[in-house]
């Protein structure tokens, strides 16, 4: 019986990530056996990224590895979550062992780093996409939703938004830089890190959340929708680190920050009770209150220089796309 | 803030398959919350199918929302799980209105059919390709395997394998036949019907399980693997249709049958003490006797007529593919 070329690459699949007693059966039947602990609901997400649209489509295999993981897991992070499991199904044009060898790499480390176990998947033939799954837990009405965003919460960004764009930009030769920055830049980019500590601290604190993939106003957007709210921003109150105002003077820099996308950063609102405590968890992870939600539908930037424009989310057929299809 | 087309085609996956009432969160947020029975294993499977590999690039939406989510529960069967729910990664080139709805109806007809609600997933751009995560339930220690087949074993097939490849042989014009056999095979390729309820009744009965979707032989061939054991079929004993008879002479028809694939079939081995309970379920479900399990590694085919090969189950690389990369 001969052995498929996919059906070698699927063994370099096999013990990837944690090992977990959790895993009664994984990667290589028909489906994986796990088990759920009887007081947790089970949290469930799947995202796609596509070479072209989602990552540039030379993209070293680590780098592909790292994200396709780290996006799903930024999910998990956004709902509170702890994470479980992971499925991969992996779509290559050809086989190249050492871009899967170094794909498997960098999603078996950010696995390991996040207890994350992969128990399944499948690999295909077609155009370069990876599809993950994962699962993860948390306690019964203790998940945090885009719905519960209330006039008067503050609004709240961890990390520095803006960054993982500008270092595609970079990437891309749309935008040049010195060295330290640029490296600094285009390993946000590159290797995201999830939010997922975070994102379990702020249960019970935070009144909702939603990780930002497509930029903050779009994302933001997205949550005013769900909660039925709107959200005032006050654009001086953003967090832009060095290594962005090294390569974008301050309205390019505020661009990449309010509609840049790829940051998974978490953005969450939280009431004045919960105040003190979004506030020592800042001690922890870098927060900044960047606005307040009020009732008027929309989402408007105040604090911008002349001449600078908030601009939306990008809309996938745009996002990382010169060909507008 | 504009709704992106993407956004608009998601709206029309909510709702979409049967209403549970484990679902505590469906399609809107960033994951989905489920519960799980405290004294069941979850069973997770993930495959994607992409165009041009795994079905024409030009078939029609409603073919291929019903494969995404058929060739998964076939997993789930394979397992003998009862299905739950499902997550869709649908990957399009650019939106066109009338394919989504027809995948989504396609899709939203057979998770009905089986109880499944679709509680997650994600819609991009790029190559056609739709990937698909499923979970179901079963007691601990009774799904099915691959790893339990035994010499002295029986080895049976659900339906009649490879109508389906002479369906895909057909719409592809690499053969002909009268309109009634035709439409007859075409159907089998175009609505595989995942054998959910055979896989359910297999518990306590099969020793192994699992589903035929790259053609019998090299199905057997990773299930003899799985177990350690050999296999001998017997190709008198295969049931071919009257509709595979009537497009194919003899050998064309012992080939497709046993190294077509896209069967979705469950092919199964049990020992002696089960043969009673399986030809009680033979009375519901069309279930063949093809042979036996042995000591001797690999699967050997005896009874076929003369300048029959019995061939290898596909390897993706040239499934479906006249471009041999």
């Amino acid at each position: 019986m001969p052995v498929g070329e996919f059906e070698l690459i699927e063994r370099w699949f096999r013990d990837c990530g944690a090992a977990r007693a959790d895993v009664r059966l994984g990667v290589g039947d028909d489906a994986a056996l796990v088990r759920v602990p009887a007081d947790r609901e089970l949290v469930l997400a799947l995202d796609v990224i596509n070479a072209g649209v989602h990552f540039p489509a030379e993209s070293p295999g680590r780098t592909v590895g790292h994200r396709a993981l780290a996006v799903n897991l930024s999910d998990l992070a956004a709902m509170g979550a702890d994470p479980a499991w992971a499925l991969l199904g992996l779509t290559l044009p050809a086989v190249d062992e050492h871009w899967v060898e170094e794909f498997a790499a960098g999603f078996a480390v950010l696995a390991r780093r996040f207890g994350v176990s992969l128990v399944g998947g499948d690999t295909t033939r077609g155009a370069l996409a990876a599809s993950v799954t994962v699962a993860g837990f948390v306690a019964p009405g203790q998940a945090l939703r885009r719905t519960g965003a209330r006039p008067g919460d503050s609004i709240w960004i961890s990390g520095t938004p803006g960054d993982a764009a500008a270092g595609l930009a970079l990437l891309q030769s749309r935008l040049s830089g010195d060295d330290g920055a640029r490296a600094a830049l285009v390993q946000k980019f590159e290797f995201p890190e999830p939010r997922v500590a975070l994102g379990c601290a702020l249960r019970g604190l935070a009144s909702a959340c939603i990780d930002v993939s497509d930029g903050l106003v779009g994302d933001l957007g997205r949550m005013c929708v769900a909660s039925a709210v709107g959200a005032e921003l006050d654009a001086r109150n953003l967090p832009l680190s060095p290594s962005l105002r090294a390569v974008a003077d301050l309205a390019q820099a505020l661009r990449f920050a309010l509609a840049g996308g790829d940051d998974y950063e978490l953005l969450f609102t939280a009431p004045a009770a919960a105040r003190a405590g979004v506030e020592a968890l800042a001690a922890l992870v870098p927060l900044a209150c960047i606005g307040t939600i009020v009732a008027t539908p929309g989402v408007r930037v105040g604090g911008l220089p002349a001449g600078c424009d908030a601009g939306h989310g990008f809309d996938h057929f745009a996002h990382h796309d010169p060909g507008h299809q």
